[in-house]
């Protein structure tokens, strides 16, 4: 069994990595952190936990964290960065959910997150957790920095074009919407039902955190710098990304379908639907899956490709959890079966 | 292993079913029938369930049902009562999640179902399917009638007072609301998302097929008949049961909340939640529980209970493989282990 | 032209309160008090606005609030109490869309409210604001409190059979579902999309601060004190409150349908529908009408009686000015012409 | 006054042309027709419109179009073009909101609606009722074509760019949401609430019957060929369209803000927001509003503009009254003067 703690269990991947966790085969779960619920049992925050997990949220413990193998952090980015390198150092490897060890560019990072980095010196050792682009990586790895929602989106959606260079690397542009859940659970007024409701709108056109997320990994993959304009939208749902993906291909000789079935053929968790297929998010709704299409309207060089998965589970939760399946050594999939619900 | 069919499954009861067993380890699914998509694979309708569902839909064929040893019927009214009897002869054991076993008076089945029954002989040994209420019967069954969805929100919250004679019988009042899917994935104006969506509404307030269900079955568990007033609403949600029902104590000296607690003890899938709460449909989203609390507002006589489930699940297909593990000894709560989503 | 000011203008309520009072024919908007947003143009808040509304929110400036003709307090609980006095004396006439003048009993007020009131000498001359029970005084007053929304959707549909006597007051059940703007548009977990999208549950059954008001208002109308069972609950919407309410007749030889009819024959914003209807939230959508329907299901003395309001119009923004054109002695439809947005 | 009369008025769109017309100072209504409710008084279909319609539905009565000035057609692509002809012969002038006339090509209109065009003599002389690119043609026309709702919205986001030639004209992405009430009030599975509900999907990737219009409309404001992707999204809201358009400028040196203000300058229902702005679709509900912005993300030749408006009102029937308040030189504004509901 693998000995679990999660620090900061208070939100939406919180309550997702218990769902998840509470019925996982090989984990045991010994603490869960929240210092504004310290006390209060869990399943009386999240009801759908009654039954399953019988913890109450307690105070940051460092001691008892020490004694786990694994911890997740699902905390709001700047706090991860100031307690992981201890945890490290008491031998327990770290899957962080939040975004302080994603971006390799230290300065880049403090000018996205607006705050100094705590240990930047663990910056370059930490593995971007997307198993699908560095699984080998992932099964050594002590510190994970797990992708966020939309970069996983859109990154499943472009790998295989971009890896092969088959498209134009300086005109990719990501038009991507999320479910409010995307926003977490913390009360603002912007995520509230009477305003997200009923209701669509872009936001950050500007620039988003999640760009030179993206950038920095497709860059990575392509082994040069991508140009990517990206456009995220809030959709009244409650968990769901959409991303449709544009570009230009470089040749149109190439059989597209082939290129991303090839790519995916042993991948658990990748689904590429058959030539005309519009996925749909509720097909993955509470799974671990990532779903895609690829067209080409016209039938020129221009490309287009869609990829949903829900934001909590391989958007955040779910990606977790199979990180720490391959860091662990487990059957990638355990723990990770669950099919969507739909409708 | 069980051998299981299922007659008609394009519905929402047909996919939740399959998204169930899909998982159970005891059911080997044989044969899913629909006439009109008869030769289409299932995961095209239904693409949550490509990677787990391989079969096609295919036209009804009696041999290959009369091969298994259980057959769901999830079709519309007036199907099952056509095709139950040969099934039964066969020696196959039937869950039927239509309506057309659950009233014992013919006549009042026929005023309400407008058509005469096709066997009104097998509808005396038909159990009524509630696990809570007749577990003992269920063990035994060839032929369970699946409660609807309302009736087992209602049930369920009612059965403690009305089986203990601590209520007044003659003016019970169910409020009870539905999300949409609860009128099923037939192609109808009033179920349009532009229709439900952002609204709310009672129907059916002068008469609701599952007003005489729900009158019987509580009339037989007092042993004396009730008199209810029974009004459904359409909520803009996709699942989800919320039944609020109103009574009047004939004693005040009593602990409400232990006499649910004692009467749901040892149930499996009855969360009674502590004094003062306030269940959520989504506490229970995909999942096969029913969850309770019971309020005296004011202190007096006056009696609310609320009650919820998902329609899909403990109103529906969850429930239907609850009668299916009672029926064959299995564990009860194999293959419904799943933990509601929330968000 | 009346000349209008509002005290606490970024709530629904006061976003609401501006799109009706921004085409009303005889208003003059002179200023928007807001606090926290002090400086910013209303429309920047509320884009719908632009073009209409040129404000910019305003600090509380009571040089300026007194010398309107009329102010509307859209504030939170306990602050009109301490402004009202001083702009009466001012000669302003007050339309207090808050709470703190609905409750004639003081000690009752500060039981539910949590605080002492500021000022006890104005409760008792404060004229309850809902013309349909007391347009005569409404034209002489200087002090309205403007009904909260589920008393007004609640006392319009019991209004008929309790000034006529014909139902038992001591059993009166209303089960109100009300969509999410009614919670305001506050920062609060509860109202997230995340919470309380695909969701549905009661709350406040132990006690509802909406409750004695309602009571208060029946007690009155009926000349007798009612007993009254009130249970809200949270519905995935953005506008509307459908009450549903129980009661029991004390004849039975009674034409309803005729009773409704007479009560509401010259009022303009009361819609009696025919016999069997089921009024809908959305057809009341941005509009000042009520929409009511009675039952006898059964056809005893069981009767059901469903009314539907935009918990923002006729519940809140729409009742105050359809208040100010009686106070005012204008036409009293005027500036409330809208039609409900359907779909 | 104008005599109007609408054939088919069941639809989203008949409901909505009656909602503004009921209150349109100029506008006698004479006929309303549908085949299937012919008969059915239209406030029972559509409740909203009680106590402001008082039309029963029609058979299709030639005689009394005959009589109109002023026909709308609301009825499915290719009704339109039986009627028109005998109409127009009669003197009647006619707005058709379905696609019967929008096609100049003939033979591409055939290909794309799937039938023969029954009186391709008068689709030359169609104006394409597009206020703010053909607002002198529409002074004179008799037949206009009512733009469809994507057009409308992709059309008054790139006009501004298109027309001066400062977009590349072979790279045009336009990436659209849709409410689901775009899809019409026809009963099919793919519109229900729980088909659509807490869901996201695209559709019509390989080709949508807007994609010729859109192209037609912009290559002729052009004066050239343009090539466009265009990827239409269902989104979980009743209303509302959201087109977000993708392009690259062929200059950098070129204030947007300032061409668009320009360009938009005396359209009283195109509203240029300011700098950084992203408009809501709720900002527009009900309204004949288009809120535009004009965003360079990375500052470089790459451009997004966000457009919105209410399908059912700028994107239908609020467009085909302000087309006809041309075409009869009343004040363009008449009857439009709605603010948009939010929330």
């Amino acid at each position: 069994m693998i000995n679990v703690g999660i620090v900061g269990g208070t939100g939406y991947t919180g309550v997702e990595l218990l769902r998840l966790l509470a019925l996982h085969p090989k984990v045991r779960l010994l603490v869960v952190t929240a210092r504004t619920e310290a006390g209060t049992r869990i399943a009386e925050i999240f009801p759908n936990l009654r039954g399953y997990v019988d913890l109450e949220f307690s105070l940051l413990d460092t001691e008892k964290l020490a004694r786990c193998d694994l911890v997740f952090f699902a905390t709001p980015n700047g706090t991860a960065m100031t307690l992981v390198p201890s945890l490290l150092e008491a031998g327990v490897r770290i899957i962080d959910l939040s975004a302080d060890f994603r971006l390799k560019d230290i300065s880049s990072w403090e000018r996205w997150y607006g705050m100094p980095h705590a240990c930047p010196e663990l910056v370059q050792e930490t593995v971007y957790g997307l198993p699908e682009a560095n699984r080998k990586l992932l099964q050594g790895a002590r510190l994970v920095a797990n992708p966020g929602c939309y970069p996983t989106a859109v990154l499943l959606g472009f790998l295989p074009l971009v890896e092969s260079r088959l498209i134009k690397l300086d005109a990719l542009i990501a038009d991507t919407k999320s479910g409010v859940s995307g926003a977490g659970r913390k009360a603002v007024v912007n995520s509230l039902f009477s305003e997200a409701g009923d209701n669509l709108r872009a936001y950050a056109v500007a620039g988003h955190r999640h760009w030179p997320e993206i950038v920095q990994a497709l860059s990575t993959q392509a082994g040069d710098r991508v140009d990517l304009v990206f456009v995220p939208h809030l959709i009244p749902m409650v968990r769901g990304i959409h991303a449709t993906l544009y570009g230009a291909l470089v040749r149109t000789d190439i059989d597209l379908q082939e290129v991303y079935t090839a790519r995916y053929l042993n991948e658990p968790f990748i689904d590429v639907m058959p030539p005309g297929a519009h996925p749909e998010t509720r097909s993955v709704r509470g799974a671990n899956t990532c779903r895609l299409a690829v067209h080409r309207p016209g039938g020129d060089n221009r490309v287009v490709v869609l990829s949903v998965i829900d934001n909590l589970v391989k958007g955040a939760a779910g990606q977790a959890i199979q990180n720490m399946n391959i860091m662990f050594r487990l059957e990638e999939t355990m723990g990770l079966g669950q099919i969507g619900l739909l409708p």
